[in-house]
């Protein structure tokens, strides 16, 4: 029996985020991928989520390469974690490694790492794997769809892509190789899914270009802008229109700084001569000849933006008159944070240009006709949608039917789960180890269901420690019930309730000396239950409760 | 010195909900709507929030009535807080007057309350004030806007609203009865700035019932339809549509089943003969015969929605090929919750509508251009947004400033402000007390800054206790170093930092000692800051620390 190719997401499917996909043959294994996501609503103190690698530390001495897409977090934001565990050589475009760089040199793993750099066109071969970079359009440059040439056939993966007829910088998607591909034989396509919810095209990033334009002219007043750090493309139309009305720019916000000199010194972005100034030169200079360009796109507390509007910034307020642009839309459960920073602006007498119907903000991912000219011509036999929640997998799947791929054709994966690939069949076999492994401080994995689930129960009602010392003879009371609470109620408004809850324990414990119960376990067990139902009768709330006996 | 009328808003300014108005001329005080809040994230634990009422309670014996505007949550919410403080005569609408009542009887405040009901086009006395009901179009039937004259002239106070020229009950804001008013003389407007942002005309709530015709027509599935419980007009364009397409209509969810029968017994609602069944009815009932209304727009845990979707609704649960209609924007925080139940449809096969570019849901609240003409119809010398964020109310004043209101004459206001009002002045003067008031529970402002922030802390890190008991001859450890943690980190992983832990707690005291230190506070805030340092070093985390050291 032939060997088959196996292709395992350990993360992007039925989630946002965390894109992880495996392709393995015989003794080789290809990650294409390894990103972040951000913690939801119910992970309380976890500061980022990435894929569990299980699977690939088991597996370690067949996995021949990483090879990253472009340089977003949510495809490159897990790599020092899976570097710590796997010493492997990375592949990606310059830009998409000299981001890597920066997370690695904060890892201290720098060192120990190899990256090697490929453009557009270039292709490597690890194991019996042959990997060929395609141009696409992308929120960030560098971005790069796969040919994976592997023993079953050729697989195009297309990581986060947008087709731009009108691209700021470079070319256009190679969409004549990609055609080129397809008329060869495309055995598979594996698509991201983000944006198959919305008909018709993207519109191009020049779009905004043109607005930022509208907004520069005649503009008398500071101009701010924010947008994403990453977004490359952006940043440049920013400073092509401050050059061409004038004004110098200052840049704010380390995320920002960061990319822009990786961006310059790879020379993915032109600065024209003399139009970067320092932050601190602003001072005594005309409104009308600055630009600042800040990090705060999201609302984030932390951000330039943010520390400017609420007079948190060592250089900069905002002052009466100054226009802000925000240039970038707010990401889910963002979007009360961006809130908050707009009306603070407005407060100052900022002039706020945010709106998302006022072409301020294009996305970077494929609408539904983009995605259907991907598949008319890469032809794939079988189809994988990628990188999205199930109900956007399923959306892609429709798309692909009336693309005429055949349905027995179509998989919906989910992560962890095994798909067997032949030159003829798809089929789904098993699974392997997947999940979200959370990374809270210094601590990877540590934080799990249990620690999330006392977490919630304290963040919704707060706690109460009752201590008490009994007499290792006789079980009577040395010292105590001394109650301490926190984020349940203000204590001093409840003496009375106080003075009962120690009344309840003291029965409680009474009950059970009366029953000849003297294992810590039953004594706790009955304190909590009786403290508890007396809390919930009174106050409607379920606060934890943890009994402290000791014996003296 | 003439009296000056004096206008107070205790909610609705710089937040969204809560609102209440406060119009107080000498000795007395009309209270114009009652509304709640929702928390917001950083409100851990908060069921929800309502206006701090003490100005009123300090000033009952002026209060002379609370008149509803209409019967949302954010306008009649905390009616059962400030009936418990203030016992007086109410006025609404028959419907809104409907809704108080469930909430009253809730309360156990129904036989205690006056509640007084009248129809757009008549009005009352109450004091100085006369009042009269006008008629509007909003998302809820019975809403009004409220003409008050006062002795020093005539305010026009629009509540929420809309102009619908194709209503699906009733007729179209009275717009002949708001121009009257204008041409004899309107001194202030304060108008709704929910949906100040938006440009151009709101959609007519007629729209999401063609779309409803295009779903039902030819449709032999199954259909559900979920939309906000109070949008008494969007459930009977559901109905009318089931009798259109032969189908019965049964409802599950609470709030949807006592909304629909209030407004049934008023007269709000007609329901076709038979149309009407059990939701038991509706086994073994053929697919196409059958319509669900349910409530979980919001993707609330415990809605009906939900819990068919998740296996946990005791009748119904979601089928291969049922038609699921989402009939409702989600309210900002809400995205993911509503995402997941998406989601759920999805994967149980069921076909979900829901996009908002779809003509699924229609705003109630006016856009620009319906903001414009209520201006332009009462002619306001002043002008008083209400209902917004500071961003809201201040695009509103420069709308109003484009409508030729003098800028002298337009103000923005805050909680706990007072304007002052003559016939020919405006001006601030002082302020009452105001903020938002924590329902938690059965507690009412039992919560407070410091609860919230210590269940934020313990959310974002969890907590150790760290029990002690020590001699109270010479301070000599007696029992412990005991370490209980909850939230923070699995115990079992870590055995060699809690040894780390209880040594750090030991020596911590041991220096006590040595430097002769006895208090409890010193010695615990001792232990407290090296445990602190230790783990923060160790972890970069900060549980909550709480030692607890006893004398024996």
């Amino acid at each position: 029996m032939a060997e088959k190719l196996k292709i395992i997401s350990l993360g992007g499917l039925n989630e946002i985020g965390k894109n992880l996909t495996v392709y393995e043959f015989g003794g080789d294994i290809l990650v294409v991928d390894c990103g972040l996501g951000f913690p939801d609503d119910e992970m309380y103190g976890v500061d980022i989520v990435i894929p569990d690698f299980t699977y690939l530390v088991k597996n370690k001495n067949k996995v021949r390469a990483i090879v990253l897409t472009h340089g977003h977090e949510d495809h490159i934001g897990g790599m020092p974690y899976i570097l710590k565990e796997l010493n492997v050589p990375v592949y990606a475009t310059p830009l998409t490694a000299g981001l890597v760089q920066l997370k690695l040199a904060e890892h201290g793993l720098l060192e120990t790492s190899t990256i090697n750099t490929l453009n557009p066109g270039e292709s490597f071969k690890v194991g019996c794997f042959k990997v060929e970079f395609v141009h696409i359009n992308h929120s960030i440059p560098g971005a790069v769809a796969l040919a994976i040439k592997t023993p079953v056939g050729m697989i195009v993966h297309t990581g986060d892509y947008k087709i731009d007829t009108t691209p700021i910088s470079g070319s256009m998607i190679d969409l004549a190789r990609l055609g080129e591909l397809g008329n060869r034989g495309v055995l598979a396509l594996l698509q991201d899914s983000t944006n198959v919810e919305r008909p018709g095209y993207s519109m191009s990033e020049r779009k905004v270009g043109e607005r930022f334009d509208e907004l520069f002219r005649g503009c008398t007043s500071r101009i701010l802008v924010t947008t994403f750090a990453s977004n490359v493309h952006r940043i440049q139309q920013i400073i092509n229109c401050a050059a061409k009305y004038g004004r110098r720019v200052a840049v704010t916000g380390r995320s920002m700084e960061n990319i822009i000199k990786v961006a310059t010194e790879l020379g993915c972005m032109e600065i024209p001569k003399g139009v970067f100034m320092e932050l601190n030169q602003i001072k005594g200079m005309p409104a009308e000849k600055i630009v600042i360009i800040t990090t705060g796109s999201q609302g984030e507390t932390m951000s330039a933006l943010y520390r400017m509007a609420f007079s948190d910034h060592r250089q900069v307020e905002i002052k009466p008159g100054d226009k802000v642009i925000i240039s970038a839309s707010a990401i889910p459960g963002n979007e009360k944070g961006v809130s908050r920073v707009i009306d603070e602006l407005f407060r100052r007498g900022a002039e706020v240009f945010y709106d998302k119907y006022s072409d301020l903000h294009v996305s970077g991912h494929a609408y539904q006709e983009e995605l259907k000219m991907m598949m008319a011509l890469t032809k794939p036999k079988f189809f994988i949608p990628l990188h999205g929640e199930y109900r956007h997998l399923m959306t892609h799947s429709k798309l692909a039917l009336q693309m005429g791929i055949e349905p027995k054709n179509i998989v919906i994966s989910d992560i962890g789960q095994v798909i067997e690939l032949t030159g003829r069949s798809i089929k789904r076999n098993g699974s392997v180890p997947s999940g979200k492994v959370f990374v809270d401080g210094t601590g990877v994995g540590d934080v799990g269901a249990v620690v999330l689930r006392d977490r919630k129960h304290l963040a919704q009602d707060g706690m109460l420690v009752i201590i008490v010392n009994i007499s290792s003879e006789d079980g009577s009371l040395v010292s105590g019930p001394d109650i301490i609470t926190r984020g349940f109620i203000y204590v001093k408004e409840s003496e009375d309730m106080m003075r009962e809850l120690k009344d309840i324990t003291i029965k409680a414990l009474g009950g059970c000396a009366g029953s000849n119960i003297t294992d810590f376990a039953t004594m706790k067990s009955a304190v909590k239950s009786e403290l508890s139902n007396y809390l919930y009768k009174k106050t409607k709330r379920n606060p934890m409760i943890l009994p402290v006996i000791t014996e003296i």
